[in-house]
């Protein structure tokens, strides 16, 4: 999600100071080696053999991807980690869902999945970007990764009920402001911000750019697309371009920069086979023994010299706690940790999101529409349609009809699964016609704000305030971490983030005391 | 390569004429149902037998992606075709290197491949766009495909001696035409072309587009990235923009658009394991005792009722014959078809290309600068930096250190293959520094214009004329095929479509001789 706003960047300048200028210092570009892994540094074995201590007993409580990073990282230097998780299976949010699976919401019937061999559904997080924690965690597990093309001309966009390819709707408005642009310079309107060398290398700059013509006009441009592309014969154009007033009026402005924020740009990646080869290599790496499935905490007490976290029938004690449930449900839960952090806890808003897979026997997407991967964006209530960007011109494959948030996650979580189906064929079938309703195999759609023990997509915080920090420290013998206590929210990448912040903190404590 | 420009395009919307009509009432959208595979239909063996006819011998002269795929498709109706290939394998440009391979050029040492196990080098082409035939037959063939990345935000952009991120040079630009655009509307200097509503639906637009400040102002953006990316802390952004005036002196238009032809546009995409994957798949369909390799032709003869094709020590005679001879190769050969054929022949002008491929023990371009995939674009004589798009975390990897055309392909061909080498480390140490020096293991380089049978990139036609056109047909019983027969110039879809126009035109004529 884009969690930073540019105001939001712009109070970072501010805020940063200091550091801002000795990283300048290191080279301006982002240059800098290792810029993302930061400082940290891993616990290890030596740590405390080298200094005669013993390692510490650690409950997690959630094991969701903060929580089997957080396993991780301690368990490189011989913690001995208990993990409890409420659900069936570890992962959290991480649920990539196969044929088999059973998807159950707080209340309604649970959904079946009957996807076919090979068939998978991201309903969690679907994409990385390059510079985030996730890839490397990737790296280190030997997890293979693959492009997940987050753009693609060759898309649609479709608004005001008209479908057009994502690359026309990118030539047409790119070629009208170029030719604005050119005719306010030529006719002196900038003379005061440009020099005459100005003058110059932005014509020359918006000719390449909007593809103009000699007098700086737009008429169309081959990067809008063919009817027919050029072979032996020249290839036959698209009809001309609507007129300015036109491509101004079809709004399609979202759907053209979609990728232009710094955690959207192309290219992405994901996992091969599915985005849970993540959970399952830190289950593997932290040992699926120290994971109990079915365990809701129903209590938390730090004490002077340990933490016990019970639940219906058990309690566990260790000599420290990380929670990282999700703030809203970890305020549902008793403890003795303040009401300062329990405020804080409170702080939050759980966002509501949502997301459908359609399971076709034909990929009609990339046989009938040449679309391989990428998205279409829309104005109606399903925002976008995810094209898989894996095992191209197989037969089977499975398209994200929705992914939804805030309200319109709402909206589509009201229904029942049937009736999601149903709106989402509904809006997809203006785009892509009866296929899309004909040729439909199976699906099963997730509302996270009804899943259990989740209760949400994410977390909002109103401002990342003094609730915010306070959290990123422990309370007692409990620290907190989760993708909510970054900037980073809604991001996997966040969730790693913050449990490097609270294996840190957590390790020198160890380290240090007496 | 793009063929088309924006001015041949014009022309094209004028010469399509009724046919584009024809098109646009099926939907102007580009949404004809398999709109590229057009109206080819591939012979059959029901076409002979259904007709008491009998197929015929064809001898195909050269067995490139254009001689190939005539033998796979009249190989569907029977024909006894024979595959005369004078290079020491089938595949023409289409040539991946592996370790082991060697390189010879018309004069010169040979090379000598050492790259490790797994690694290779598309030498020829390297990328496929989503509407081409080729991803057609890599369906049907069944080879896999994935996305190649042709556009990364993360890449560099090196110009004037400076080097900064793709998404900070386009954010950069972007920003400050918006801003330019948004004040030249706001001071009302285009009053007299855009209305009321038109003006703040721009405004809208460039906002976003730049994401410019409350008042319209470029000041930087998250886009441009970060020292440190967000996590637990907000991340640390880069040092300011640079003022408009650097900011068009940079001179990064071309690096920044490079992606905006339809022939560039994201995704693109590659064979898994090396662009040959294609070669072995149509070689394994037509049959390798079909294609005889070492068989240099010294002669082409058309008759009344057969044609014969000669070598040093060889002859064979057949039906018919199709020539799929780059146009100044077959220009050299002795043959019978008219001075108008030679004349023609004779028009294209050969192109220099080269490209050397780098190998490294460590993929630092990811480690290091979180580049996976994509292209850092230069205006130094390397041109371009390819990152390869696969097999990412691998522990060795290559890039192609400089793919030149034209003048620069010559400067580098005429270069030792150590020079070349020497060159382009020295270009690419100005990027990415010693390591780009340091860390090599091993290099290969090619010089199209020196390869011997090939001599050349591809050619160019000053115009696409009479002669383009006549060699689209018969002479005699020649067919001519290749990529320089179609508006795909040097790209392998080109081939298939120009042996899709020989094979249609052959059979036709077989299906109705007497």
């Amino acid at each position: 999600m884009n969690a930073l706003t540019r105001r939001g960047l712009l109070v970072g300048i501010g805020a940063a100071g200091g550091a801002g200028a000795m990283y300048a210092a290191m080279g301006a570009l982002g240059l800098a080696p290792a810029e993302q892994a930061g400082a940290f540094t891993p616990p290890a074995p030596g740590d405390f053999t080298l200094r005669g201590r013993a390692s510490a007993r650690v409950v997690i409580v959630g094991a969701g991807i903060a929580g089997l990073t957080v396993a991780y990282e301690l368990g490189k230097a011989g913690y001995d980690c208990t993990l409890l998780e409420a659900g069936e299976r570890a992962g959290g949010r991480n649920l990539t869902l196969r044929g088999g699976d059973r998807v159950s919401e707080t209340s309604g019937p649970a959904q079946e999945v009957r996807f076919g061999e090979g068939v998978y559904f991201n309903a969690g997080p679907g994409r990385i970007a390059p510079w985030m924690l996730t890839m490397d965690y990737c790296r280190e597990l030997g997890i293979p990764v693959e492009t997940f093309v987050n753009n693609n001309a060759h898309a649609y966009v479709h608004t005001k009920g008209r479908t057009v390819r994502a690359r026309a709707a990118r030539a047409d408005m790119y070629g009208y402001i170029a030719e604005l642009l050119a005719k306010a310079t030529n006719v002196g309107a900038l003379n005061r911000t440009l020099t005459k060398d100005d003058k110059e290398r932005l014509l020359e700059f918006l000719r390449r750019f909007g593809d103009l013509g000699p007098a700086y006009e737009y008429d169309g441009s081959s990067r809008r697309g063919f009817v027919k592309y050029p072979a032996v014969t020249r290839g036959i154009p698209l009809d001309p371009p609507g007129a300015l007033h036109q491509i101004l009026a079809a709004a399609t402005g979202r759907a053209i920069t979609n990728d232009f924020g710094y955690d959207q740009a192309t290219p992405m990646f994901q996992p091969v086979g599915g985005m849970d080869a993540i959970v399952r290599a830190l289950t593997a790496a932290v040992g699926p023994g120290r994971i109990r499935t079915g365990v809701q905490v129903t209590g938390i007490t730090t004490r002077q010299n340990d933490v016990e976290v019970t639940w219906s029938g058990g309690a566990h004690t260790a000599d420290y706690c990380v929670v990282t449930l999700p703030p809203h449900v970890l305020a549902t839960v008793p403890h003795n940790l303040g009401a300062a952090v329990q405020a804080a806890l409170k702080t939050p808003v759980p966002v509501a999101a949502g997301k459908i897979g359609l399971e076709y026997g034909r990929r009609w997407w990339e046989i009938d529409d040449r679309i391989y991967g990428g998205i279409t964006e829309t104005d109606l209530d399903i925002t976008h349609i995810w094209y898989p960007s894996h095992d191209y011109h197989a037969r089977r494959g499975l398209i994200v009809g929705y992914y939804a948030s805030e309200g319109q996650a709402e909206l589509y979580g009201a229904l029942t699964p049937e009736d999601r189906l149903r709106r989402a064929l509904t809006q997809g079938k203006k785009i892509h016609g009866e296929k899309y309703r004909s040729e439909l195999l199976s699906s099963v759609s997730i509302a996270w704000e009804r899943r259990p023990h989740i209760r949400g997509g994410w977390a909002r915080w109103p401002a990342f305030d003094s609730s915010f920090t306070l959290l990123q420290r422990p309370s007692g013998r409990v620290y907190f971490a989760g993708d909510w206590l970054t900037y980073l929210i809604a991001w996997q990448a966040g969730a790693m983030e913050s449990a490097r912040n609270a294996v840190t903190q957590l390790h020198q404590r160890v380290l240090q005391s007496p």
